[in-house]
């Protein structure tokens, strides 16, 4: 019999450049405040998940959950560092949610990090291709932006989506961004900039693509028993899901679908007992603008192939049947790779609580979607707001 | 409740050097022995737990989990890389182990994986060193042979162990290897060859430090229904325990203990309800010669300080109060290093079937150590054959 799962707490760094500290500081300082947040005291957090995905090519750095853990003052309690690509902070979740669901713990603190900035363009090309198969999509010169390009002429072939409706995607969540202080790159931007701007891999220009960045994000999970604060509305995990997907361009049938989100998403309607129209939010994994198309179509949240009219129609804005991203996503708020899918839940968590400096009205239900690579990993996490 | 966890099967390559081989190929082969062994239909397996230290610096490649479970024909379920240093593969064991005791899977595949013979010395030295707090130890130029002869000399001056007792550990473990047809590196040395070996990082000399390797091991476990096989003993999982230490030296206020191991045997123990008299052979984490004499101490197999003469007495041989890795263990068999953890299991198991080739007579009950970085990480596990 599983218990039920709490997030108690949520803490973040800002997503951007962060120069003159160390990968662990950014993941101690999220985690301090998540810790805080939660009010629990830290003798009773049984472990640590720690998501990361490059910090040993990038940062010469690994055994990061117990290097952070030490520092925040948690001792002797099992610390582990999962990793998924980009999917790397969600797999962190889960794991904490089942230490909790199965009784093995009573609160774990789960933390995402990533730091990259600093590296050159070439050293982070390189070790984001870490998430392909090497051995055949890297060895013929594909990186993650000439896949999503690849993907995006594949919608466009199949549904007719235009390079407009894309662009709908781009100018919502840069203006979200432009409202979360966390966020890395907010904009302003009109349909001729985006245009304008420089082309990276056919179709895909600059402002459709999220760009590197350094960052922390982190959660406190717990049991009901351990929510110490009345005056904060309870935020209770109601679906928790990973799945697998290809690795291997070659064995997806068709790229304007991921096979990984499809299932996942199906599964945590089933753990949940909700259906798409009961999620108010979702903040989903637009690594790239295409990738929030076809995320929303495979998440069931909009109908397969109008993604992007969608988009163009507005019904995936503040005002929208379905708000998608209104942190800015990973095109605005930035894409610190272990700490996205941790960020999403603060993100959530920070709405269901009424908070957050870009408010989804009356929001009591909210979604996460965290991707890696050629979507060979996936998580879904369903969050509402307790009654 | 918990249920009751069992290892159906076990694989692994050699360790060695793999030349002209992937890291995923290694982890293939090894996994599919594993499988075929368990008597498990593919489709029962529930998850993937792959153990790995340093596959992005020295191999370029990440998802690896996701990567092997593809090539297995293992589709959509939840695969997750965890990363602990050189407790990586006793990571992946007990959460494998967590998965089939909370209920959330039947079976899961434990695969442990490492690639490093390709890499120069250089390479490799800066890439295990990833497993260290580099802000502090590795600032000030320190290694883990490094580390390890300040252990050695404490323990020197401490309890008078000498160089005739560590090379007691050598002589042993070589030996033991030259009977394990997965071993690396097993040979018929003596006293004088240990002695005149090269100074590495004074005590430390050449045949006190465990090879460069490649190899992959892999388990599956499941629940006692799953079990197929009546003319296989059955080995239950008695006792699955993680902890965590100081990464940093200044942290540790005795060399010659590892908190970490201390507290998961402690754990151990109490878990199984078993007392280290019961203990008939254990595979302990010996990446250096004193390490055995750490650990055995750490784990109370042997009188605190007594680790030495024990040793030089035969007492943690093969006709000994205790069986000290009968594989040949690290410093024989090799470190591939996410793959050792999981690899002390298929030994122990093999031990427990009665059928190994270097086999411990009426062994009934047997342990695993697996310790990452500087004390940071550490697995315990027990298994016994079920009457």
């Amino acid at each position: 019999m599983m218990r039920s799962v709490y997030v108690a707490g949520t803490g973040s760094t800002t997503f951007g450049k962060h120069s003159g500290t160390t990968i662990e500081a950014l993941a101690v300082d999220a985690s301090a405040q998540a810790i805080v947040d939660s009010g629990i005291e830290r003798s009773r957090i049984g472990a640590v998940y720690l998501g990361n995905f490059v910090s040993g090519p990038l940062n010469g750095k690994e055994v990061l959950a117990g290097l952070v853990a030490e520092q925040l003052g948690l001792q002797g309690i099992p610390c582990t560092k999962v990793e998924g690509a980009c999917a790397s902070g969600g797999i962190a979740l889960r794991h904490a949610c089942l230490m909790v669901a199965s009784g093995v713990c009573d609160a774990v603190l789960v933390v995402g990090v990533e730091k990259m900035t600093h590296a050159s363009t070439a050293e982070v090309t390189t070790a984001l291709n870490c998430a392909m198969d090497n051995e055949s999509d890297g060895m013929v010169g594909l990186t993650f932006p000439g896949l999503f390009g690849l993907a995006w002429q594949a919608h466009a072939q199949k549904y007719g989506t235009t390079r407009e409706d894309i662009a709908a995607v781009v100018i919502k969540n840069k203006a979200h961004g432009l409202k979360n202080p966390l966020a890395q790159m907010g904009a302003d931007l009109t349909l001729e900039q985006i245009c304008g701007s420089a082309m990276i891999a056919d179709p895909l220009q600059l402002f459709d693509c999220c760009p590197a960045s350094d960052g922390a994000a982190a959660v406190v999970v717990c049991t009901k028993e351990l929510l110490t604060q009345p005056t904060k509305p309870r935020i209770r995990v109601m679906a928790s899901v990973q799945t697998s997907g290809s690795a291997r361009i070659a064995h997806h049938p068709d790229l304007t679908s991921f096979d990984a989100t499809v299932l996942a998403a199906q599964q945590a309607y089933q753990q949940s007992g909700l259906q798409p129209a009961d999620i108010d939010l979702v903040e989903l994994h637009d690594c790239f603008s295409i990738a929030e198309i076809i995320d929303s179509e495979d998440l069931g949240l909009v109908p397969r192939g109008e993604g992007g009219r969608w988009a163009a129609q507005g019904q995936t804005g503040m005002q929208g049947d379905i708000v998608i991203n209104p942190s800015g996503g990973l095109l605005a708020k930035g894409h610190p790779v272990g700490a996205t899918g941790v960020g999403q839940v603060v993100e959530v968590v920070l709405q269901l609580r009424g908070m957050h400096t870009n408010q989804v009205a009356n929001a009591a239900v909210g979604m996460t979607h965290n991707l890696g690579g050629t979507g060979v990993a996936c998580t879904v996490h369903i969050l509402g707001r307790d009654a």
